[in-house]
C-alpha cells in the first residue's frame, strides 16, 4: 500500500508491507488524514520517530470484530496495554507500556490502511462529514483541559497562539462559558474566534494583563516564559505545545506566584465526537487545503507555512 | 537600633535607625530570628534586596494599639494593601502592591525591633516555646502545599531534599496522612523522618519510583528536572526552591506525561501555630545552633554549611 513514510531523514510517500491483522485490532481504511504540528516536530527528530506519520484519521473498518465492519470510525493514538495501574484507571493515554499512532512505535494514518485496536475506535455519527469527523483527535486534545482543570463562567482565559490547537482550545473554553481573549499573529484566524463572540488580539498589540487560566498553544520554545508572565498569581497555565529542545527559563516566577504549570495532551474523544456532532465547535473554517496522498509530502510542507491552517490528507474520497 | 544589614554586597550587623510607628503597625521587640536559604539567597542577589535581613521571628509588641501591647507574636512575612482584588480574595500574600519583611521593600527581623502591620500578627498561645514559635513562617510555607494540592491517605509522595524546609514537608503530608518517602543526603536529619514513621532513602540509594506527588525542596536548580523524572503521569510537582538563575529545561515530559507543576511559596500561619500548639510537628530536632545577634553574619555562613539545620539568631533572651 502507499503511505508516508518517515525514514529518520526525510519523509516520502512509498510502498510499505500491508498491515497485519491480529486478534484485538481492526483494519481501517482511511479516508482523510489530519497533518498536525507534531508531525512537523517529529521530522526534525523528536521521539526519534520512524514509520508511517499521521496520527488523525477518518476511516472505515475493512476487517476486525464482525459487529465493527464497514462503520465508519475515527481512533484514539494511544494503544495502551489495558492492564497496568494507569490503564485500569482508564488513562490508557499514559500506559508506560503503549506506542502512539504514527509518533511512538506504532504506524501512522498517512496510508491507505492502519491497524488500530479496536478499543481504540469510536463510531461517527451518520451525518457528520468526514472533513469534520478528521478533527476529533486534535479537538480531543483541546478538550482535555476541561478534563485537567476546572473551567466556569467566571474564568478569564488567555489563550496564546492561533495555530490549529489554538483555535480550537479558544473554542472549547468559550464553549464552556469561559471569557476568553485569544491572542495571534494572524487576522483572518482570529476572525474566526471573533465571529463566535470571543475577544482577540495581536500578540503586537496585546497588553499581557494577567489572566486567571492562560493556555500556551503558540508551538514555540518561548512561549511558556511569555505565558508565565501572563498568568495572575495561583493562576493556572496550560502547557500544549511539546518542544523537543532543552528551554532556558526562569522558574522563581512560576514558585512567587504559586502558578500551577499544567502540561495537557491528548484527551479522551467522547467530548469531541459530541461537539463535532452538533457543530458546537467551528471545524470548518480550520481547513486550509486538501492534497492526495500522492503529494502528502507536499502537504508537511504546505503545513509548515505560517498563516495555514489545518491541512487534510485525502487518501479516498468518501 | 542594633541589626544585620545587607548593604547589596555584604552583611553586617550595625546601627540602624529606631523604626517610626504608624497607624495600623506594631512596633515588635524581637526574641528570636529565624536563617532561611532564601537568606542565603538574598546575599548572592536575589530580588535585589537592600536592607535588614529575616522574615522569620518570635517577640512581643512594644507600641501599637492597645489591645496587642505585651502580647507574644510571630508575624506574616507579606505587607498587602488591603484593598486590591488578591487582598479581597483573602490573598494578600500575593497583593501586587506588597512589601515582604527582610525580601522586598521592607526590613526584616533580625533586629532588635521591627514594625509589621497589626493585621500580620498572631499571638502566640502561652506555653509554646520562643524556639517552637519561630518556625511558624517556614512551617505556614510547609503546610501552603495543603492549601494548594488535595493530600489524602491514598497519596504518595516524595519529598526531595532533607534541607530544613524539606523536613518540615515531608512532616506536614505525613501528618495529613499521606505515604511519605523522603529522599536526602544527611542519615542524621532522614533520621529525624524516619523516628516519625517516614520511609527514608540517601539519594544515591534512591529507585527514583514515580510517584503521585513529588515536592521539591533541593533548592538546587537541577532539583526540577529530577523531580520530573519521579513524577507519576497526570501526578503533581510542587516546586517549592526559589533559584535565582535562568534554569535549561525539557519541558516535554511535562506535557507529555501531564504533570502539574504547582509553584509555592508562603503560607497562612493558623494550621502552622495550630501544629506548633499541639507539636504534632517536631521542629526540637531542626535546631542546629544558637548565634546572638552580635555575630549575626556569622549565623549565616553557619547556615550555608551543608548539614545544618535551623540557625537562630537570638536577639533577646525570654
Amino acid at each position: 500500500m502507499r503511505a508516508l513514510f518517515f525514514d529518520g531523514a526525510k519523509a516520502e510517500v512509498v510502498d510499505r508491507p500491508e498491515p497485519d491483522l491480529k486478534a484485538g485490532w481492526a483494519l481501517v481504511r482511511v479516508h482523510l488524514a489530519g497533518v498536525c504540528n507534531t508531525d512537523l516536530e517529529l521530522c526534525r527528530g523528536y521521539m526519534g520517530f520512524q514509520g508511517i506519520l499521521g496520527h488523525e484519521l477518518v476511516g472505515e473498518v475493512l476487517a476486525g470484530p464482525a459487529e465493527w465492519l464497514g462503520k465508519r470510525v475515527v481512533c484514539e493514538i494511544n494503544f495502551a496495554c489495558g492492564a497496568c495501574e494507569m490503564c485500569t484507571r482508564g488513562l490508557g493515554r499514559h500506559c508506560p507500556k503503549r506506542t502512539v499512532m504514527g509518533i511512538l512505535n506504532a504506524d501512522g494514518a498517512m496510508a491507505e490502511r492502519i491497524l488500530v485496536p479496536v478499543a481504540n475506535l469510536h463510531e461517527v455519527a451518520a451525518g457528520v462529514s468526514d472533513e469534520a469527523a478528521v478533527f476529533a483527535e486534535p479537538l480531543a486534545a483541546a478538550c482535555e483541559i476541561l478534563e485537567q482543570v476546572h473551567v466556569t463562567a467566571a474564568t478569564r482565559c488567555t489563550v496564546l497562539g492561533d495555530g490549529k490547537l489554538g483555535l480550537l482550545v479558544a473554542q472549547v473554553l468559550h464553549q464552556a462559558g469561559a471569557r476568553v481573549l485569544a491572542v495571534g499573529k494572524h487576522e483572518d484566524k482570529l476572525g474566526i474566534l471573533k465571529a463566535r463572540g470571543m475577544e482577540t488580539v495581536l500578540f503586537r498589540d496585546w497588553d499581557r494583563t494577567p489572566r486567571d487560566l492562560v493556555v500556551e498553544a503558540t508551538g514555540t520554545a518561548e512561549g511558556l516564559a511569555t505565558a508565565i508572565g501572563a498568568t495572575l498569581p495561583r493562576g493556572t497555565l496550560v502547557l500544549k505545545s511539546t518542544v523537543a529542545d532543552e528551554s532556558k527559563l526562569h522558574l522563581a516566577p512560576i514558585v512567587i506566584n504559586e502558578i500551577s504549570v499544567v502540561g495537557s495532551r491528548c484527551g479522551s474523544f467522547p467530548p469531541a465526537l459530541r461537539a463535532i456532532e452538533t457543530a458546537s465547535i467551528d471545524t470548518r473554517s480550520l481547513v486550509s487545503e486538501r492534497v492526495p496522498l500522492a503529494r502528502a509530502h507536499e502537504a508537511l510542507s504546505l503545513a509548515a507555512k505560517p498563516g495555514v491552517r489545518k491541512v487534510i490528507i485525502v487518501v479516498r474520497e468518501s
